[in-house]
């Protein structure tokens, strides 16, 4: 069983919501090795189906479990039987594979239950398969903010917004950050292409330096692309943040050529034998403060041997905090070049909000500190 | 607009599903700022009732704003406005509070889209106020487990799962650990318990150390704990993880009494500078081998002057790989009071997958290890 069985998800509601009128049933979950896992099993019955080995299944799971050194369990293979008639839907992320079950005018699909391997499941085998039904299209490009909120970026371009209708501009708050998705109905790609250009174009002048990249992309991706193709070498020095800016950066796999080390440099203590943070800064103004960012920032950039040196010092809490230094209060350096600047940001929420939003935080001001530098 | 307004979403289904019997209808998403969000607007409609300014919710959101530096705008007082009965469920993590509506039989409960503040919210307001219409109650115990898979551990303990009604026994997969969940069905929560504990025992003599912990506790919560009460000083070296162990470790509040330092050496110059990793162990075995990792390992913990000390050398992927040494082979270094140990591990799916995996084992193997140590 998975604990997302009562997931109803897809990745832009609006975008498949056609689709899905001529869709039974979307399935989703209970594809796990265990006896309660009865969705394909349910499914099969309904039409009257009877399930037999699926041999590129058990192949994938087999293969799967083995280049983990582990043996397939009697009850993993379980997850390679379907339907003779089934469409088989493959899993690169993990062991259940998915299914298309059709009967007359009937379909039901069932998908694993984890968004990670059911999300870029639907994307590239569900979503192509129905098209075959629709004789218009769907066509969509997110663009992704940074450093705006929902309500001011929807502000600032709401006559756009309600200017529309074809395509329509839809802004979506995200975990990490803002989104607008713009999407247009045409007959094909090339035609709906057409008619998003413009409308992405007054977005973009509107917005500006405010959006950070397009669809998939990760703020991470944009910073480290930069950096890549700049050849800045980079080091990082974290206190509160803890290695996240680090981590984060280290998500894009051609990071190793610019990102030299990170320094996680929780006590006074190793701020001062790593970073060469000097004890009366420490002492005169405290570990969280903007001198202390400062020295860190540049103390990094200078023992790593980088030309970029990011720093963050601050109180993640939940303990810790203080009137004059409340938790959430994080002091960043940055320095680049020879030149050391120094920001201040308030957070708000948990420890681990506090800390992620330092970390994008972090990443944006970097990114808009090398367009600056280098103009792109 | 969220773009989680179609999840249907609850932490533990089951525990629910006879509680969402006499609900009518919950609503998820759509309260943002936007004219788009929609949801509590057309339930009171429903309803026939008019939204008025909620005072309390009014201050909430101007204090979140003004804690952040900005000011409220327009678009987001709307957040604020509520029917007059509605009973107004408060939003810690959030701009937008959620609403229970009620009319002659029937509930309609409105909640905000982004998991992390409808979850506490439904868990913390709605369970509690709907438990008013039910004369039982479910308690739930979940006993949290890493280090062997869900298929496994079922088997395991399948005569446990099989033979029990009250309480139920149920193996989730969760993104990652696996859990199983005991749930009683009883008048109270003293009974519920009573029927829990003979089960729970039987099932720990059973899996024994692979169970880590109960209900909401996280690996690193629990291994952190162990290293604060043992006052046990620990400093991390990471290469692939790349400050992942690190910043997973920091999410505990009070590891600052025992965490020192952590360094991302990443390029082999920060190995031998930071660690004291040799040029001729890198020359001869390479950045990604157990000799590396056991050094690595040795030398942060010498360097910070710490009893533990924690590495991860390895191929995170796609690119890097070879025949040899493929991707997501990764070695993995533990100093222990003088002692050095090194493990070698497989993990496969994506370069997020594989650091990920390797952090978590890395924190499990550090449990482990302990347990042996302190016998705790």
């Amino acid at each position: 069983m998975c604990d997302d069985d009562v997931y109803y998800f897809w990745p832009e509601k609006e975008d498949y919501e056609y689709l899905l009128k001529i869709l039974d049933r979307t399935l989703i979950g209970g594809l796990g090795p265990t006896p309660d896992d009865l969705t394909k099993e349910t499914a099969a019955k309904f039409f009257n189906q009877e399930l037999v080995v699926h041999e590129e299944s058990w192949k994938h799971i087999e293969s799967y479990f083995s280049k983990s050194g582990r043996i397939m369990e009697g009850s993993n293979a379980k997850q390679a039987y379907f339907p003779k008639d089934a469409v088989v839907l493959p899993n690169p992320n993990g062991t259940a594979p998915g299914a298309i079950l059709k009967k007359d005018q009937k379909i039901i699909v069932v998908l694993p239950g984890p968004p990670k391997e059911m999300k870029p499941m639907f994307i590239n085998h569900v979503v192509p398969y129905l098209q075959q039904y629709s004789d218009t299209i769907l066509v969509s490009k997110v663009l992704r903010i940074f450093g705006i909120g929902e309500g001011v970026m929807a502000e600032e371009i709401s006559d756009i917004i309600n200017g529309q209708s074809n395509p329509t501009v839809a802004p979506y708050a995200k975990e990490r950050d803002v989104t607008l998705r713009i999407t247009a109905k045409a007959r094909d790609e090339e035609e709906a292409k057409k008619l998003i250009k413009p409308v992405e174009d007054k977005i973009r002048e509107r917005l500006n330096d405010n959006i950070y990249g397009e669809n998939d992309v990760t703020l991470e991706e944009v910073v480290a692309k930069m950096l890549v193709s700049n050849k800045l070498t980079i080091a990082t020095a974290e206190s509160c943040t803890g290695g996240l800016i680090a981590a984060t950066l280290i998500n894009y796999p051609g990071i190793s050529e610019v990102f030299m080390e990170g320094a996680v440099t929780y006590s006074n203590d190793s701020k001062m034998k790593r970073l060469g943070v000097k004890a009366d800064t420490l002492e005169k103004y405290g570990a969280v403060s903007e001198e202390t960012a400062g020295e860190m920032a540049e103390g990094i950039a200078k023992n790593a041997g980088t030309r970029v040196g990011i720093s963050t010092t601050g109180i993640a809490g939940p303990g810790g905090g203080s009137a004059d230094k409340p938790v959430g209060l994080v002091y960043m350096g940055l320095h680049i070049d020879g030149n050391t600047l120094v920001r201040k940001f308030n957070f708000q929420g948990s420890r681990e909000r506090i800390r992620q939003r330092a970390t994008m935080n972090a990443l944006d001001w970097l990114r808009r500190e090398l367009i600056k530098k280098f103009n792109n």
